[in-house]
């Protein structure tokens, strides 16, 4: 699993993400006013569970990037401020080292 | 074969999952009332088998998260409640152990 | 290369399959009906050759489970009453421990 | 490089074949009447080198066999007589051992 | 993680840049005037973060070229004049040297 | 990375390449009447790189070989007179030989 906490994103940054949303272009405006972003790469099933612990955990809004064609690894976008980003990553990396969830 | 059960899921959790079901937007709604989703991802031949283990063994309906875009590799979402998702989980896990079917 | 069998199918197990044969839906109904359903994945190039093995060795219609997007891996679903669909699962395995045709 | 060479090929064979060439299912109806069908499994690059040997060496006709959507490694079938498949198979397998094209 | 730098790109290379860029062929006009292009290859993850980097370190505008079909791997093309490209990459290297941000 | 040349190609292997040049079919015409095509199957990012080495040192066309469907690897055709494409491939050989670009 790799994680990446980008802060004051720019504009192309935001780009590649929100052109992978899956989302009418207006509708991914909402997106560009965030503090922080933290990108999570996995397996799809891992990431399903990480974003349920992303919004339990802190005020966080997860998305998946990765539009209409999944593929094996999708990445999720945690939206949020710097620290409430920061915080929802550390605690995604302890949870993820307890729980591993395969045979 | 990786397995996760996400009890009482949340919001963007939901949607990760519900886009990728290849229903309209409304046909998925009934889904979102669930108690608790069980994931079980692996290969489609697999994954065909334990959809129709799930379904027999306890009050579970099986959907699979791929959208129209099939690859190799394809996560199963089992629905219901919290007990029935623990039972077929762990039922699954027994029967694929002792079956192989490969060559 | 691997193989399943499947005794009257569920509802959720049939609906992974004829959902990627890349017919209309209605065109897919005849397909319910069948005892059982043999299912192997393997390389598109076995799985022509294994398409034609069973539909000259038994009772048995061939198709491939993949919709409009093949990969290099595709499942193959035969479809026959209980005891056809053994036979022809049983002969391929035979056939191909045989004839490997690879360089 | 995986070789197949199939005889009088069944009509589940021939549809999982012909629902890949990429053509209008009327413009796939000829290539239902040959004999025999030589498969060669591949990476893109040596299956355009491949498709030139057989037509040059042979009665053949070459068609790759992966519709709109292709990946690295394709099919590609080579369709006539049986004794003219063989012969443009066992060409291309001693052809192709000699220059292996790779850096 | 891959990189290149190309000074002067011939009309082939821009065509098979432009043609992934997932825009209109009218929009990709003003990247064809340019002194250098830079290219990065990695995962998408990186490839945001990258992003992110270049347009903050230098005069640069970074596109990802993958169209609309985006893989794990992506492709990232920095444009500007030959020193903020090379001094871009230059960056680009050192820090994703040091934060490997995976688990 | 794999290199073919093909001298006066068949009809069968110009198919498999202008089917998927990205181009009305009435627009590959003009690609039928080359000599000889030089094929280079590589990394996107090197396959950028190469077209533009190709097109600056002889007389030669590149176009990249793949559709509307990109993937990690792509398939350059060099189409230009025997010894031109002959050239430009050994030239690409020594120059990609000298400078890897990875790190």
């Amino acid at each position: 699993m790799d994680y990446r906490i980008i802060q004051s994103p720019s504009d192309g940054a935001l780009d590649i993400i929100t052109r992978r949303m899956g989302m009418s272009q207006s509708a991914t405006q909402e997106f560009r006013q965030y503090d922080a972003i933290g990108l999570i790469q996995g397996k799809l099933i891992d990431m399903v569970y990480v974003a349920d612990l992303a919004e339990k955990a802190a005020g966080i809004i997860a998305v998946d990037i990765r539009g209409s064609c999944p593929q094996n690894m999708i990445l999720l976008a945690l939206f949020g401020d710097t620290s409430s980003v920061e915080t929802a990553i550390s605690d995604i990396k302890q949870k993820m080292k307890k729980s591993r969830g395969s045979d």
